[in-house]
């Protein structure tokens, strides 16, 4: 898929200890503010304020809010999928897999809502970072439901269509019982969903 | 679920048949307008200009470029909603009506793509619009899963979470595939879906 957007060069990543713990502290302030109030609104003051670092440090690790925001984009995927590997890791088939993962991925959107402000507002402030995001995910999901499908643990199909299809489901999930209203318990909405997927509507 | 945001009174709806097409072509305007350049960037002005009407004929429909987005937001959902349940009127059972509306979604999101610009940028601009609209949506597809249900054409199950979940679902496919990359076939994207959703991933 051709990326219309041009990517710009971004900063050198720390070598030191200290350094990745300050940059980690950037964007962890800048995921609370920006999920906050808005990219529009958060200013380089306000998340340099949240992570208890003065204004110019800032500036080592990152040009501009623009590049904090992208990077966080990209933070965000990174530590999503590392939760959902975390989670699926000892799963003994990819059914197993798909139902943890989905689980894990309740669990870490309630944790931390401000994933979804972030990653939709990207939609619209970097729409390449917001495409990357996605593109990243179902390229790995794709993968897994080949592997599967390989070890027959699965029923052939296209894992293009359903790695996009299983993501969107998630998202949608995700927002409406773990971030709108809670009250429903996260493991029955894993089963409810997954007695669809595994068996089908078919009656 | 409760609703936060107080809703303001709107306007009151044109009795004419002129006055209606007036206010409708003030809305296809707006979703042109913030489609493109977002609401923030979208001035009534441009909006009346891409109307055809003078700035001063807006404020006969609308209050504000907030209340105009808004109802565009209700009214998107109504032209889908309509759109798909003439598509899928003829239907001998819900898995056909589900991949008719499915299908029928996807060449509508690919004719009006400013539809998730819009919806999604409600998120943001008019979180209690955002909500509604998908809420609305949920309420009439759980409806139809349970009177599919009661009529044995498709198995059991938790309507309201396979409602999410399959609106999700079209939300996703409609992005990556009538959206982004509209080179696979959308057909072969309804059947590669449905292959999953109606025979499941079990082998």
């Amino acid at each position: 898929m051709p990326d219309p957007a041009p990517r710009r060069l971004s900063s050198p990543k720390p070598r030191t200890r200290r350094g990745q713990d300050t940059r980690a502290a950037i964007l962890r302030a800048a995921e609370t503010v920006i999920g906050e109030v808005g990219f529009a609104a958060a200013s380089i003051a306000d998340i340099t304020r949240a992570a208890g670092i003065a204004q110019g440090t800032f500036y080592i690790y990152f040009q501009s809010k623009d590049e904090v925001f992208r990077e966080l984009v990209v933070e965000m995927g990174r530590l999503t999928r590392a939760f959902l590997t975390e989670a699926v890791a000892d799963a003994p088939d990819r059914l197993t897999a798909e139902r943890r993962g989905l689980r894990a991925f309740l669990a870490f959107v309630a944790e931390r809502p401000a994933l979804y402000n972030i990653v939709m507002e990207a939609r619209f402030v970097a729409p390449d970072a917001y495409r990357d995001y996605y593109q990243t995910f179902a390229r790995g999901y794709a993968q897994n439901l080949a592997a599967a499908m390989q070890e027959a643990e699965i029923r052939a199909g296209d894992v293009e269509t359903r790695a996009w299809a299983l993501m969107g489901m998630a998202i949608t999930l995700g927002e409406r019982f773990a971030i709108w209203d809670k009250t429903k318990d996260l493991d029955q909405v894993v089963e409810d969903v997954f007695d669809m997927l595994e068996r089908g509507l078919k009656p």
